[in-house]
């Protein structure tokens, strides 16, 4: 059974930290949402890479139980090249190639149309949209975005997150959605939209779950050493999905676990560069760190 | 019994944030941080007022339990005008009136000497160190400073932080002071100048307790109405020295609560202008915001 499906991008990065640099590593927002999903169930991805994607790629996420058949051939793979500077808070393009992306129409393999979670990671609202309406029975749909939907493409991202249960934005995209310096303001804005959940990630400083009358405050990790934030947040939302996939609960109480299992996958992606980190952490180092988060906040 | 002690400002404060404006109101580090103090112990305030000053202050803080007998008397108040923009998360200095603070020196009453807890508020650091060389047998020594002094008087500055045993910083001065955009590593550096604790405060985003090998991620409070931050960092200083000489525990699971106490008393003074909402709380209100707290962080 493949659940949740991941719509996003597979892509070649290379970039820059003031730690080191990568050429053409392994990246994307399905990629990563999806790696992180396979923590805790078994996700099938709509994207499309080009003739230059290297096998052991696709390999590799098939070894980690992702199923790749929904992803398309195209003529070659989107690229970004990007840095971060000293603070790291900030990914700088320096060029995207978007290549077969431009082009992408999402078809999805009939497989793949029975399941019922999805997360929408971040790619044009369009394509995310298609993707919902080829689910025949949808339970719960996740999305995220970015800054460039919400400004070329916002009426088409209104008419996503219409369709979408939980919407998962950084502080910066729902200040600029949502029009308003007060996070808690953006986050009751976006409940109107008959959301039934707002996820606001803090990179560093966390994860905010909002719901009807509920808050909750997920901490952020005490990294001392980020190699590479490329990813943390589609990390953050694939695991989300792939944790309530695998729990199939939707109370507010299990939506505050998925936030700290995502927040997990997420400090340990920063870790190191491209999926790098995630190669080698298995469920233990996984439950070490869920007990790490509550041990913080304990007081 | 007068403990903390608190060594500070004490000022007239005009200023304008995107929801509204006060002239010459009650401000200065001294003054909000022995205010949030008052609901936890008897502080005693060390500073310096002119002639200028209301006497209706005095009495409000008399009012409050707060000693007034380190308040020496010179020419003018200190006076401080400045603004905040749109996204409230920076005071703009118009223009600063240092007036008899210029040429304060700290006169420490009798009855002061033998408090075992002191709160240095923000204020020149040889002034900060001179109040705690007045004590007799302090227990704990909490100081809080900002980027001004880290600029200007740093030598100084790193001889009063030897004498103190937590350090209060923003994230801000703390990536200054330590010259590092990772938090955990400014802390860890903190912690090597033989300072016990070491606290972040991130506004919004909560306050982060470090100490030898522990770590405490204390949430911030989803204010949703926040009308002016202007002496939340002195609040949540004062409140935690309070508590903490209310209790008179410096271990670890208490210093957590103490950072609590500290986050709700800055919650609340953020909702209103000046010091005017710390008028009219009580034990009620903070004890019912101390649960939200809890309720807001399990999982």
């Amino acid at each position: 059974m493949i659940d949740p499906i991941i719509i996003g991008t597979v892509a070649l990065d290379s970039l820059e930290t003031p730690f080191g640099r990568v050429k053409n590593a392994l990246g994307g927002s399905a990629c990563y949402a999806s790696i992180a999903a396979s923590f805790f169930s078994k996700p099938g991805i709509l994207s499309i890479i080009g003739k230059d994607f290297p096998d052991e790629h696709i390999n590799f996420l098939n070894k980690k139980g992702i199923n790749t058949l929904g992803i398309i051939l195209g003529e070659k793979t989107f690229r970004w090249q990007g840095f971060y500077e000293f603070d790291m808070n900030e990914a700088k393009t320096l060029r995207t190639e978007l290549n077969a992306l431009e082009s992408y129409k999402v078809e999805v393999p009939e497989d793949y149309k029975n399941a019922k979670y999805a997360f929408l990671a971040n790619i044009d609202p369009e394509l995310q949209l298609a993707a919902v309406n080829n689910m025949k029975k949808p339970e719960l749909v996740v999305m995220d975005t970015m800054n460039f939907w919400i400004e070329h493409k916002k009426k088409q991202l209104l008419k996503t997150i219409e369709k979408a249960d939980i919407l998962v934005l950084n502080d910066a995209e729902a200040r600029q959605l949502f029009n308003t310096p007060n996070l808690v303001k953006a986050a009751n804005t976006a409940l109107k939209l008959h959301t039934k959940a707002v996820i606001i990630k803090k990179g560093e400083h966390g994860a905010l779950l909002f719901t009807d009358n509920k808050h909750f405050n997920a901490p952020g990790y005490p990294l001392e050493n980020i190699k590479d934030p490329t990813g943390c947040g589609d990390c953050f939302g694939g695991a989300f999905t792939g944790y309530i996939a695998k729990t199939q609960d939707l109370s507010e109480t299990n939506l505050r676990k998925a936030v700290v299992y995502g927040s997990i996958i997420a400090s340990y992606n920063a870790e190191d560069f491209s999926i790098e980190r995630l190669r080698n952490i298995n469920h233990e180092d996984i439950e070490k760190r869920y007990k790490e988060f509550k041990s913080i906040r304990e007081f």
